[in-house]
């Protein structure tokens, strides 16, 4: 069923229970999963630089269509070379496809068959994106993984709403799949030329297209929904969109149950949007590969940092005088350098590097996450429970943070 | 006449007309003038981290005691081991008295011979500085330098005004002077102890305390401060304190002219809260050796950016699709990874990276100017000069840029 395209391809290596560990072989370098991504909303990792997200190890960064494609213009990005080389990332990409974005927005207007029209949060002016739009755009901006267009209906809609959704998002799918196909061909046997070269820009590599999951909380509408996209063609990975939407963690944790048996083994799983590292632990176990959140950078920058012993936050009056560092464990800049009490008073006083800082160690953490749940996996059946009771029972007690 | 403390060493290499180059050795390492000091206000360079102004070549910080006493408060920073290990620096550090600053507040109350009464400006309580406190603190921070606490009279100030401020400055020089030896003998053989080890503290180096010339624009007044300060003890360094407050550029260029052939030349001298391109070039000609200024990192929060054509402003629609580096000429991190255009989308879309590099390239701007002068005077008579001008020539035409 997956394309056997050399430059996508994924190979799972081990497994404990549902969970397993994988290569994820990509246009720009191999990903080892379970993999956290970091979003890069606007073409950065808020606060942080490429050096500072590789000195966390972080292989795979997740850039937002709806941001670039408002602000600057995917036009701008490929003048200034494409997305890897606007954000010098050199690095995988991975490009949502803007549709969780105008379902959000505040200025969102209208759906219908052809496509969305929205407000621009940036100049107030109408939008439309349309299936062939966004995959158009993805193209441009020249991610290793686009995003199909998906229509994404509210957390706790009820089952003709999501049915509705559903439909749209599976026909919307197959107009994507077309113009990706259609791009693509207009490149070939110029691979590694995009549809951009008639501007004189020529991309770096060629893209995969991901299709997206939806039905909200209902298993039938999943189960068919993935039914369907199998049916539709062949695909390098599958994406779960529409949970962690509100939905209670019990029925997300349900939902991700009862669809994982009939997931195909040999495509790439990935959680969109998820999450808090108790989610990663829970959806690892659950046969989830790759995830991505702005938990880290944004929690970070609210001065909230992860730790073994869970969550804690460094403005706490505790910390002032504290010498030990934020987290004893961590391999992280913020870790090895400083002092709780320095860091606190970086937050107190309103400085910037504080807010770099605590999103380096918060992102470091789900990379160590991931890597502490690889290992566990490897170790084979019954490891990675074992591993999951034991962080579980430390992270969520009421610890000395 | 200087000190031949071999922990507070200064020596003189080469010059060219009145310019120097030398070296400064400090109880941290060892600094090569003319240099330029970061400023980190509340023991952090706004946006940087020690690690980036390593890589810029920053050689020795400056950092504010009046803000560091407000907050977090010296006793926290002692218990975290000192200024140096609170924040992470390892190379020599200066620390300026507080008496600029506490003059300088909208909560500025009353001065007598005593000290000067004020009020915070984090949580608006009346606070006192005296000499003795302000070199009590200094000491407890443990920078490699301290200041005195001196009277600064606003920019303009007439004759008697400033003659005012100066007899109260040089009174507080001697109690600043008393102080100081009282903490080192407390110390003394401990050498490497600070007044601190009571509370448990070791610092990891001794100080010295540098004297501040006032005197406004009044030369007559300089050469008597200068001569009185020359005349109560032996120094290890000499800083001008009272210019560029918002006299005019030539009047701080005669001031020093007129000043110049009486400093002592075996004694560094640093020029207070100096400044912009143009100035360093034009008192480093005028024999100054260290400057400290919050331009860089301020113009580059704002998106200005010093080049070799002059500023230039980054949010600029002229630089949107701009694929050239932000200074061809340079080697920082901004500079060698980023296009124009990407930095200005960092500013349009008011991502905290675009604080950053701009900080980085402004700071790396200046320590190359500092390099750039340092190689002229190497070469000798005249040289200088002709560096000078040729480096006028072209920042302040109207550039390209």
């Amino acid at each position: 069923m997956p394309v056997m395209d050399p430059e996508f391809h994924f190979i799972v290596h081990a497994t404990s229970g549902r969970a397993r560990t994988g290569t994820l072989t990509l246009p720009h370098g191999t990903v080892e999963t379970p993999v956290f991504m970091p979003v890069g909303t606007q073409g950065t990792v808020r606060a942080l630089s490429p050096t500072d997200l590789k000195s966390v190890g972080a292989g795979i960064v997740l850039a937002n269509t709806y941001h670039l494609h408002v602000r600057p213009g995917e036009d701008v990005v490929a003048k200034l070379g494409g997305l890897h080389r606007f954000m010098a990332w050199d690095r995988p990409l991975l490009t949502d496809s803007g549709g969780f974005q105008v379902f959000s927005l505040d200025g969102f207007r209208r759906v219908d068959d052809d496509g969305v029209e929205f407000q621009s949060h940036v100049d107030g002016g109408r939008r439309t994106l349309t299936p062939e739009r966004a995959t158009e755009i993805q193209w441009t901006l020249g991610a290793d993984i686009a995003m199909a267009f998906d229509h994404v209906a509210p957390g706790g809609a009820d089952e003709a709403t999501s049915r509705d959704a559903l439909e749209r998002t599976l026909r919307w799918l197959e107009r994507c799949a077309r113009k990706h196909a259609e791009l693509q061909d207009a490149t070939t046997p110029r691979r590694h030329e995009t549809a951009d070269a008639r501007r004189g820009v020529l991309a770096s590599c060629s893209q995969t297209l991901w299709p997206i999951l939806q039905g909200g909380t209902h298993v039938n509408l999943r189960t068919e929904a993935l039914r369907r996209v199998l049916e539709m063609g062949a695909w390098t990975g599958m994406a779960i969109g529409g949970l962690s939407v509100g939905e209670s963690k019990a029925r997300m944790y349900e939902v991700l149950d009862l669809l994982e048996p009939r997931l195909p083994a040999p495509l790439p799983r990935y959680l969109m949007g998820v999450g808090f590292p108790e989610d990663l632990v829970a959806a690892v176990e659950r046969g989830v590969d790759m995830f991505d959140c702005v938990a880290p950078t944004r929690n970070g920058r609210n001065g909230t940092a992860f730790t073994p012993e869970g969550q804690l936050n460094i403005r706490n009056a505790a910390f002032r005088t504290d010498a030990s560092p934020l987290d004893p464990t961590c391999d992280c800049e913020a870790c090895t350098t400083y002092s709780r009490g320095y860091l606190r008073h970086l937050f107190v006083a309103e400085e910037l590097l504080g807010l770099r800082l605590l999103s380096l160690h918060n992102v470091r953490y789900l990379i160590r996450l991931a890597e502490a749940m690889r290992a566990a996996i490897r170790k084979g059946d019954g490891a990675l429970a074992a591993w999951a009771d034991d962080w579980r029972r430390r992270y969520t007690q009421p610890g000395t943070a």
